[in-house]
């Protein structure tokens, strides 16, 4: 287990929040949002950080170097259910780079009450799923930032 | 956080399998099946437990005292990626049950090959999400079994 | 086949228009947006449509009358794909309200470009699934409005 | 609009039966399987179709003429839910071959029981999404077979 980070309950620790609406689909029978829809909801908010901070995830993907972000360890800790139409504030922050893995922090809150928290460890790899060098701009991105 | 399971490497650790083939839909543009997939799988596992065991989640739900099984944490460390039209194995064991809580850990292997770990622990809620006696027959599902 | 309703190609034939932004969860080993999350996305609209309407969703489930728009029939025509990171303009229109369906229609665009029509049909129904009269404020959501 | 199939109500008009277990996952807050799932279970039944028929859709893509069946257009037709834990019988046929396209129909129950039924119309693309030769073993999959 590399996940290591532990996520804060206060928003000010993260330097990035990305708000999202949660859809009728991703309800369940018991009424609430289905756990298995939070990692795409952790991913799009690491998608919209990157892409605030000048990096769009294609460009990334698609450049010279050609490098995914692997997800390689995943944690999610459920506090309070999210429901449909809730507007979501998932608050980010990059952490514990190391020269293989960065790891992502998260936590969501509705109307500033606490839902969930949780962690992403990633390595980067290239276009054949290998790993690869880590691209440098990671490090901008480290901490609560401004 | 609850999460104290560590799921072994061995497939004798755990009491029951269960096996899925992965679906096109679920793969991404890296090619490989996309990370959020997996708590669907790891749940589609329990409930084949369950429902092996003689106690259908469904029964268990609609019964007098219907309750769930809320998820309260999830944990996925990705060994090696899923790729589409893989037959997986999802091994399967109840643990660490408590008062209020029991853990599940999985390995999920193709063709006796690691792939992926997982620990999910969860928390057993009534019709209205309020915390409810954890139901007896969990207590027979514990450990790797006969 | 209840499905009558042609959606039209231009944006202008609807009344309402809902931006999405795909998600990387959505891609498929094809490196498109996979089919199969349309629905969500049309779904989406029709919530947004709603909301902006002033009779939220959540609403009018929960209200007196407490109703849910059952799908009756989905169509889709895929014209050209959508990709990762692309930003979706979903046009909305209500049309063919009888006494009993309703149905919407879809043009999906990516920068004023064709991707996708699609028509659903829908019927309203109460809580337990039976048919139930239609919301008279769908008469004043028909047409592409002002 | 390309799609002409109108699939039967008699199982018997189908070539392959293909069978599956809805997930809770795939549940929704209205206690019925949502309707966005239902393109990924006529997939699922497409790909295990084409495995029994010894054509696996990997070889198929991986192949010389590298292949993918895109999705130009989909129909689903809802004439009662699914739920959790249903056993679904998907019976599936080809039909309407063209020189660009063809189409599959589908019948969906549950014990007997039609559920829906759908039609998808499909062209060959090579692996940069151009229209291509459509493969020959399709004309041997037409029809409700022996």
């Amino acid at each position: 287990m590399r996940l290591t980070f532990k996520p804060s309950l206060d928003p000010a620790a993260y330097r990035y929040v990305h708000h999202l609406r949660t859809r009728f689909a991703e309800t369940d029978a018991m009424g609430i949002i289905h756990h298995g829809n939070y990692p795409a909801y952790l991913e799009e908010a690491r998608a919209a950080m990157l892409r605030d901070a000048g990096f769009p995830y294609e460009e990334v993907r698609a450049g010279e170097d050609g490098i995914d972000f692997a997800v390689l360890e995943l944690y999610v800790r459920h506090r309070r259910p999210l429901r449909f139409d809730d507007l979501v504030a998932v608050h980010v922050v990059v952490a514990d780079l190391t020269r293989t893995t960065f790891q992502v922090g998260y936590l969501l809150t509705v109307a500033d009450e606490t839902r969930a928290t949780a962690v992403t460890v990633h390595g980067a790899v290239d276009a054949r799923g290998r790993p690869a060098r880590m691209p440098s701009f990671l490090g901008a991105l480290l901490g609560a930032g401004a």
